[in-house]
């Protein structure tokens, strides 16, 4: 049928994310730029745009952006790099938007990775005390993970994400189109978030991608939007349930506590996030094998299935620095650690009582293989 | 009655401020200190208590502060000036906090003049995304304005408080002891925020600070309780109705055009914030005279006791500057000049249609006023 086939070749799937604070759509799909206009409110007299993207991507994708409004929306760049997500940047973003006349009304858009998502946030959260955005991530790994939930912020020298606000956007826009020009390498990154989504809460998205690597790294278009729709959904149901993270929220964090001490450990510049992710999530599934929270074959299932979307990038650090920046994780609560471990393959428990002993074993055990 | 005796010297006030996102209690009266870990949830085990304050309050009054607590909590400083109340200063606070251990339970204690007061709640409301905090104000206009209703923020080159976030206390603690060290010139440039509050809510208070000035400028504790009461009680009235600002909030920045205006075009150097919301609200009177929303009665009455309050400290700047300055104002919304005149004494109406001539005429008047 002709309108079943439009409807087909043309569809954008929406993922509603509702928390106690926010409701708001995720759109999935192709072309999804022409939509942006139409699908917020753009049309308020007097509102006007700007765009917080990276001289990257608008390189690559700018002129089309750009063509889809019916004003040039003003431009701000924000270099790529892990160590240009700091205040310093917020001042001059800030600075910026003043100059050119942005006031609360005013709509700001994230257009670009995780970096520029997270800090995009943080600037709409700040600036004027508050104003609208919304989020258009060109990464794998900020269309499944960071521009959702409403989390946003910038490092300090300490760590990472130290600086921030729960600021939800008012609409995501995540365009598979965009993961065409990504690097292979940053593909792979965010591909082990999904993974992670798979393994704390949907079996199913699990088992598509333990089965389904080549096609997936193959960049399909309709087996990308599987792989992202899912773990959208998964992200959408946890931030719904627990906004600020005071209980299911954590499981989130699989992985998290060893992966920002390895990012923190190798000075943020040998891995990528969702690469320190994958070697956490497999320092995590050793606790979880010594307590049988997961079975040899699970956690079997597991590691080959990170590996398979690898090569992991080998790193060198000494145990006591990573269990020390371990020790800093922001996770932590009064003192005490927690700890998310995977219960089986589709869901996972957040523990209190992980003794120095296990953090020391995880440590060593991820080193030797990590080693170069 | 012995008991009533008792109970009047130590009474206590309490003043509920309830928002939509909010709900605490603000405490006006003498020796408060004492209050604050029975007032507060410092039992929580494992609990960090941190103390941001300036170097001049804590000598003063950081001896007898520290003995409230029953372990001695972590003390930050932040210099004094307004030119200390930026982003950097966030930045190096919250490394701080990070290398003191404090985490996501801690809890932030503001304790000073508005500067602290800001920059504090919004270094609690980022640091980790969000720690709670309580407002200890030791100054006039932190008591009877910044420390209640939730706004945070620190300034840009561009403007002051242009970079923020809307973050309430958990509690505030206004201890009228306090201001019994509070410079003569910082007494009265709070007064003006106070006679602010009647002006635009309050005639009550209004003719009492109009008949009183000699009482309330000689500190007589009684009669500041009276101004601080009734000030906290009108803004937490405002804040409750409307508290992001959308509509009654508004009024709340009668005298801030031009105030902040002032304070732009002189570098915020000369005058105290409160001088220059004086300034102000005398530059928008002109506009109401104009327009006839207060008679010339009432016009002459609000002058007057201005001026009571005063001196007022003399100043230069160009109309043009004036003018432009008050342009950049963040109270504009997608470009419509907000302006809040008084009607009559003890109420206000905000209007959109001001004009560059009634602008011009207010900013010529109060420049020949101010001429050195």
């Amino acid at each position: 049928m002709f309108y079943s086939d439009l409807t087909l070749k043309t569809s954008i799937r929406t993922i509603p994310v509702k928390t106690a604070s926010a409701h708001y759509p995720v759109y999935v799909g192709r072309g999804l730029f022409a939509e942006i206009p139409r699908r917020t409110r753009l049309t308020r007299s007097g509102r006007r745009v700007f765009v917080l993207t990276s001289p990257e991507i608008w390189a690559l994708w700018g002129e089309q952006f750009a063509a889809a409004f019916p004003d040039a929306p003003a431009v701000l760049f924000l270099p790529v790099g892990e160590r240009f997500k700091r205040l310093a940047q917020v001042e001059r973003l800030a600075g910026e938007l003043v100059a050119a006349g942005a006031d609360r009304s005013s709509l700001l858009i994230a257009f670009g990775g995780g970096i520029v998502g997270d800090l995009g946030g943080f600037l709409a959260a700040i600036y004027m005390r508050g104003i609208e955005y919304i989020q258009v991530p060109t990464t794998l790994l900020a269309q499944v993970d960071s521009s959702v939930g409403g989390k946003t912020g910038v490092n300090l020298t300490a760590g990472k994400n130290l600086i921030g606000s729960f600021h939800h956007p008012s609409a995501v826009f995540a365009d598979i189109d965009t993961l065409q020009t990504l690097p292979e390498r940053e593909l792979r990154a965010g591909l082990f978030e999904s993974i992670k989504a798979g393994i704390i809460r949907d079996a199913m998205l699990f088992r598509f991608m333990e089965h389904n690597s080549e096609t997936i790294l193959a960049r399909d278009a309709a087996a990308l939007e599987r792989v992202i729709t899912a773990s959208i959904r998964m992200k959408a149901g946890v931030v719904g349930i627990d906004e600020r993270e005071s209980g299911l929220r954590m499981i989130l964090n699989f992985g998290h506590t060893f992966g920002h001490a390895i990012e923190a450990a190798t000075g943020y510049r040998r891995l990528l996030h969702g690469e320190a992710i994958a070697w956490g999530m497999l320092a995590a599934l050793q606790i979880a094998l010594a307590r049988e929270t997961a079975g040899p074959d699970q956690a079997e299932r597991i590691e080959r299935t990170i590996l398979a979307y690898g090569p992991l990038p080998l790193f060198r650090a000494t145990a006591d620095k990573l269990l020390e920046a371990a020790g800093h994780d922001k996770k932590n609560r009064a003192g005490r650690r927690r700890f998310v471990l995977p219960k089986g393959i589709g869901d996972a428990v957040v523990v209190e009582d992980v003794t120095d002993e296990e953090m020391e074993n995880a440590a060593r055990w991820v080193l030797e293989k990590a080693r170069e």
